[in-house]
């Protein structure tokens, strides 16, 4: 079985064969009511019990929707925005949204002092959570660090975990490593302490070893009768020079959240093109759209209506509109987005005290 | 280097090599001042940094010396009563003693539930503790599960130890072990986090590992200004069969606290005798002191009277005194010592309530 690390940089390339590799489930835009933009364009491609969530949402039973933030630099990717908006969407559903910030986590793997991780999370991460759109009033956060619950259900699942395992999951088994992924599958079952509902995690699919341990951890203490937690697994947006992750190993091809619109701007310019070598060659054979990474862009990220992404997709495919012209127009969108983006954070920041924060 | 496990059986039977092997200051009962029943004797043999502490003493600065309870069952051996011996010997030094009840341990590496952890504690333990000699006034105590600064200092330690590491110091490292191990090394830095002081840990030689760990972080973690933990070690209570430590996988060979004193007894006149074959051999040529159990009993554990004993070396090294009035004796002194600690628990059970528990 593959083994896919989610603290390293190696990446599966087939999302069908991992899809057969891990036993997902294969998602549809049908399962869920008013499907957002990344399950409507497949950016959305696999999950594990999404059945029971989609239940939820149809009986309008109560459920929740989790994610963890790493506070380890002050600027969060692309892949973030993906999952804040699919947790935005369950949100909609009728979903309870926590959001833990893994400070025991990015001490451990990172060595980030508690008091930094605080401080980064309160300044930048939490308020650009809201940013992206989530609804304060029904959005929970806490600190692992102050979460003695969390820690506790970690140190009881770890009698039942042997280090093979754990290699067999992760690849790698280093203490702080193990420390770290035992206290995530408390966070994950946290919410299940006060209330037995079901809860989904939507996240990359190099997060998937976690979903795994939680479920096994699950089967192991049936005494606690937690439902295993369902999990939506979204692609990753590419680097824009056309490979598989977009990732700050490559910084001049990743887009960071917040970025400065100069930077922004000959990122995308430089991306890898669909255009044609000539202009002869573009209007007459249109562009090769699968290659573009600013479609990609647009797709997964920055045009929210069907029907305005559709008649680009027709006039560049065609061979009407040009490479230049499409990378103009994403610059245009991302400058918009970032726009938007930097004022929600500040406006965030200001009202960080009026958030929900879980008091232990 | 050999390896020492502290949750395993296999022990070292000589005690020279292991010091030589991992480096051990050999004690001399010059280095402190009223030496106690079992530094007299050479029970205690060997320490590491013992000069901090004996200059702690001397020049009445502050220092602290802390144990661990595994609330494992409600019983305790003879080790643990050598342990609580030279916890109170520092506490009428002038240390401030802690002893922490690990819960987190006893979940993580055996399963038992912080319930019932808090449970046995209180109900037997603690009050076990305090009745072998304590003095409650200047003992403090604490559950792991409660002391959420002992968990941030493992997870902190966690990042700068490697697998490898691990399984060079403990010989095995399992999930549950190594989360075990970080708190426990946090555990005996916690109360420098306070005050810097030095500490002492006083313990059998197989905990040996915990105190090496920890000895490793402290020189990792430079910015704590942590003292390295000092420590004193134990030699073992022999097993009534003459191996090399009594053990509860022997126990017709093991005296429990508290013990039925009729069990006792049987054991005791089961023990490995270091009296000859017949009255007359014995008379001629006197006992084997090195072989027998009971005496050895007596040495450790039941006679403070360091002329007493020797009277008794004398009588029984001589063949004046036989191998059953030994036993005899020896059960006569167990009953007295059993009675008394019965009593004692009682007590201490009864002014649970007014023992130092440290809040959070």
């Amino acid at each position: 079985m593959k083994i896919i690390d989610p603290w390293g940089s190696t990446l599966p390339s087939d999302y069908t064969k991992i899809m057969k590799d891990f036993g997902l489930e294969q998602f549809s835009k049908n399962m869920f009511p008013k499907p957002n933009r990344a399950m409507r364009r497949e950016v959305i491609f696999a999950g594990r019990d999404l059945k029971i969530i989609s239940d939820c949402i149809k009986n309008k039973k109560p459920f929740y929707a989790l994610t963890g933030i790493m506070p380890s630099n002050e600027q969060i990717h692309l892949g973030n925005k993906l999952v804040v908006e699919n947790l935005r969407y369950f949100q909609d559903q009728g979903a309870t949204v926590y959001i833990l910030i893994a400070d025991l986590e990015s001490m451990v793997t990172r060595g980030i002092t508690l008091e930094e991780a605080k401080k980064r999370a309160l300044n930048f991460h939490v308020p650009a959570y809201i940013a992206l759109g989530l609804d304060p009033k029904k959005t929970f956060f806490y600190f692992q660090s102050e979460n003695i619950e969390v820690v506790k259900l970690g140190f009881e699942f770890a009698q039942k975990i042997t280090l093979n395992e754990f290699k067999g999951l992760y690849g790698v088994a280093e203490p702080g490593r193990i420390m770290a992924a035992v206290t995530q599958a408390g966070d994950i079952l946290f919410p299940q302490l006060k209330q037995k509902i079901p809860g989904i995690i939507p996240v990359g699919i190099d997060q998937d070893p976690h979903i795994r341990l939680t479920r096994d951890i699950v089967s192991r203490f049936k005494k606690y009768k937690f439902f295993a937690p369902s999990s939506l697994y979204n692609k990753f947006t590419p680097s824009l020079d056309g490979d598989l992750k977009m990732s700050k190993s490559k910084p001049e091809y990743a887009i960071s959240l917040p970025e400065d619109l100069k930077t922004v701007k000959k990122k995308i310019m430089r991306a890898l093109s669909g255009g044609r070598d000539t202009l002869e060659e573009h209007r007459k054979l249109g562009a090769i759209i699968e290659k573009d990474m600013c479609f990609e862009l647009l797709k997964q990220h920055l045009i929210e209506d069907d029907e305005e992404l559709q008649k680009i997709y027709e006039e560049y495919k065609s061979g009407r509109m040009l490479s230049g012209e499409l990378k103009q127009l994403t610059y245009e969108k991302m400058e918009e987005f970032m726009n938007n983006f930097n004022q929600k954070l500040e406006k965030a920041r200001k009202e960080i005290n009026t958030l929900n924060f879980i008091k232990f």
